[in-house]
């Protein structure tokens, strides 16, 4: 059984986290939080979403699991607006989802969870930095690099103490740097790798602006980037696999 | 003859609620209103539009027939901002319309009447229910069934005092539900019919969200949906032809 | 060599007076100003571009030449917001020019001057009629001429003392008539030219609706219109060769 009700936005910020990777997901209906991990077609953006049952209104679930087609959900739960209450609850005979929201009724068919791709593994990894900064200043960093390349460099000057979003064009760079006082912390170390810009571009459409996303980061290994969500009630972590730098 | 001054705003509502429908139509320039009587090429969606020598600055007219193109009529009227006045001014030896507002003067070339189709009869209904409502309300229900659906189903329940906008799709459904306190009033009576969502979104994107709009309903049977415009000093019918349900 | 700092917004304007002609333009690097002059690749459209060095903050140049593509150079310009200030030097070895902007530095390739098309010569001509208006209307009368046209009249009626910007279409006209209380400043003279109003409508584009735009009109001879950009310190100039007028 499942049954919750969630503020519209709440709900919305924490699918659109998922839905910039994939069309389809798998949602974990766990006793004390709502799950889901998810990974793209190409096995190099994963994501990690979780979303404890005090973010929610009311939450009553089993661990049960469910398949989506996120757009489609998104679209129902669009009909709300804002800080707008909307009820989900699963109706087991049937294999639908009810939304329901202020005088309106859906009713979404449901995903054969086996049909789905299946949840990734999101590795413990020992990343040598990690960087916390605004997510209005990774955007502006994603932005600049995606000027003039399609892949982005992720650097950590441990001399300077400084973070480096970088990007070699075939004729022009960009180097953006921010330093202790742009940071809201840096636990520096060794730690440079090179990224697909496409990928990171799409986390970076669900990370909002006044977000405090931490960013972890090795050399040629994969970043990790998270951040909270349902004001602290929810997480969302991001792990993105490197490309190969050329030399 | 036909000389008139409106306001920008009001003249645009009113040819909006027909262009939506029609992109060529015959106005009528009665001595006493200047109205318009269109219906789509599949004789599915009709309007009849009327605006009282009462909505306009000043108003002559003597019963002749133009015939225009709307999308240019439009443009010209949409040169002028809010409620700067526009004057309308037939000048019966070119068959053309000029069109002043501060300082910028147009001339739009008519269509010959005859070449336009036939202005519809919109007949006299007597429909079992008839439900006030907010055009936000419509708006959010024809939203809704658009998710799910090319069709909708407008249903009055008269045991329950309440208004249904539901569309049935092939995997999904939305039910969105009205009852007294939603709506600004509501005359029950067997009323169940579908509609071509195409139809009805062109007509609800001319109705403005703070409408009140009359909905007369009956059972598969044509639905009129009628609001005022030009502060009550003008009228617009839309009438619908139903889709047979299918069991 | 050439280091200038200048606030975003200022370099940006001046930019775009000229990207909406030409994608690629020299820039001269001059002691006093930068400058820039282009014309469209069908000869028909020039545009000259002056900033002094007072609209920059701190500006630093001895006479060269370089080539740019606007459109990468306003992207990166595009990544400083409003007044920030951007610092721009010329790395005389890479041949290469440094955008830098708080914690953004960027390197942006130049073109060769020598494969850019050949500056114009922007000749001194002795238009009978001078005509000083608000881009605001200039731009009413543009927006108006192309709703029936693809080319404009612009004409002053010295007897009137007033300014036309017209259109006649194949079967709906315009004009758009500007007396002396609807413009700044009026010489009166015999002026009476037809103009692609493409060209115009990309001129349009960059002239803010709040300049004070002078417009120098001669009979069937091109027509020169200028306004200031950086406050004051700087110009900006078109001109725009005329459409011979069949009769």
């Amino acid at each position: 059984m499942f049954k919750a009700i969630v503020s519209a936005s709440t709900l919305q910020d924490a699918l659109d986290s998922v839905s910039v990777l994939v069309d389809e997901c798998k949602i974990r209906l766990n006793e004390d939080e709502l799950s889901i991990r998810a990974v793209d077609p190409a096995n190099v953006g994963m994501v990690d979403l979780s979303l404890d049952a005090a973010a929610f209104e009311s939450y009553e679930a089993d661990g049960g699991v469910i398949g989506v087609n996120l757009a489609k959900l998104e679209d129902f739960v669009g009909m709300a607006s804002g800080d707008e209450l909307v009820e989900l609850e699963l109706d087991e005979e049937t294999r639908k989802l009810n939304i329901r929201m202020d005088g309106l009724s859906s009713t979404l068919a449901l995903i054969d969870p086996d049909s789905i791709r299946q949840e990734p593994d999101i590795p413990d990894l020992d990343l040598a930095a990690e960087i916390v900064l605004e997510g209005a200043q990774l955007d502006r960093g994603i932005k600049a690099a995606d000027m003039v390349s399609d892949h982005v460099r992720l650097r950590v000057d441990a001399d300077d103490e400084a973070f480096h979003i970088q990007a070699e064009g075939d004729t022009d760079d960009v180097d953006f740097e921010l330093d202790a006082d742009d940071l809201i912390a840096l636990t520096a170390g060794t730690a440079d790798s090179l990224f697909s810009l496409d990928y990171l571009k799409d986390m970076n459409k669900a990370i909002p602006k006044a977000a405090e996303v931490t960013v972890e980061l090795g050399e040629e290994f994969p970043v990790k980037i998270h951040y909270a969500v349902a004001e602290g009630q929810g997480n969302v972590t991001y792990m993105l696999a490197p490309r190969i730098q050329s030399d």
